[in-house]
């Protein structure tokens, strides 16, 4: 990656107490979009882990079901990691490079979690509900449909968070990389003459 | 989102002909970034299409299997954006601003789309592997080996989609956000002074 000197001496120049406001709306909205998916993610684990029904079909729990182990796991780590995030972002302080990046890679790494969590447990819904004639998978949702739909509600509430996580890795992307120079002209002479004449 | 003035000024005033290598270094990564998947897909869905098995116990085809068809959609899209970006990003043009955009949400959905049809079409492979007895679905794989050893090689090479498309998505993050300034100090008064003493 090019351009990795950071223009923290134009901003010196600046003046970091002037036009905060901007930074600070974008703090509040990134705080607010770090403790919905908490919200959301301690509620479609709610909703998951008291997902069992028993007839005279059976007994169905969601932990007999992988993807849906897994997206409780992923739904609690979410939410931790939500919590965590929005305290750190809270706190008005001078972004850091380390931080950035750390910011930037949780983020990217958690969409991608909770984006795949959904995703194959939205396949076994789908799966339960159609059945598969092909090889034989019958549609167990005909039989446990209560399952199914509090299992739909916990995956739509997990779409949700990946919206979420989506514009947070906007938000991480965007802090991180604005301190990098564009790739063309990474040479910073301009900055530097700043710095002499300012 | 803050710092929305463009870093033109510095750029013009800095000579975007010096300097260049390290630009047209990462533009060859980008393009070989986006050969790689291009050909990656080009293989996973070779392998998916041809992948069907007839024995004994039946036949079975991978158009059988939604997950199946979701993957061999998402590897033709993702063959083919490769293709069309990888001759948009080998032309070394100035990056304007809604080039950057335009590169920057394309990469992230198709991230996000070849993302979810690897791990769907994993989950299938994997209850097709095990079985899940709660629900009664049986281990279609012991019938048909044959046809859930290439579905697998299809997802893995998807896998190794992703990761290159996580790659591409840091370079167009970093080619968009470079172009803003970081949030606190946006004034761009420094750079302004750059403009007049330069």
């Amino acid at each position: 990656m090019e351009g990795k000197r950071m223009k923290d001496n134009a901003q010196i120049e600046k003046g970091t107490t002037e036009n905060e406001n901007g930074s600070s709306t974008m703090r509040t909205v990134e705080t607010l979009l770090r403790i919905l998916p908490m919200a959301l993610c301690m509620g479609a684990l709610v909703i998951m882990l008291k997902d069992s029904q028993t007839n005279d079909f059976g007994s169905l729990h969601y932990s007999d079901i992988g993807a849906f182990r897994y997206l409780v796991h992923a739904s609690g780590i979410c939410a931790g990691y939500s919590l965590l995030s929005a305290v750190a972002a809270a706190i008005p302080k001078q972004s850091t490079m380390s931080r950035a990046w750390t910011f930037f890679i949780l983020d990217q790494l958690l969409t991608y979690m909770i984006l795949a969590a959904a995703a194959i447990s939205a396949e076994v819904v789908y799966l339960a509900y159609k059945g598969d004639a092909a090889i034989t998978w019958s549609q167990a949702c005909g039989s446990f449909g209560g399952f199914c739909r509090r299992a739909t509600a916990a995956i739509a509430i997990t779409f949700i968070v990946t919206l979420c996580y989506a514009g947070l890795t906007l938000i991480s992307s965007y802090r991180l990389f604005s301190k990098y120079d564009p790739p063309v002209a990474h040479n910073n002479r301009g900055v530097e003459i700043a710095t002499f004449h300012g």
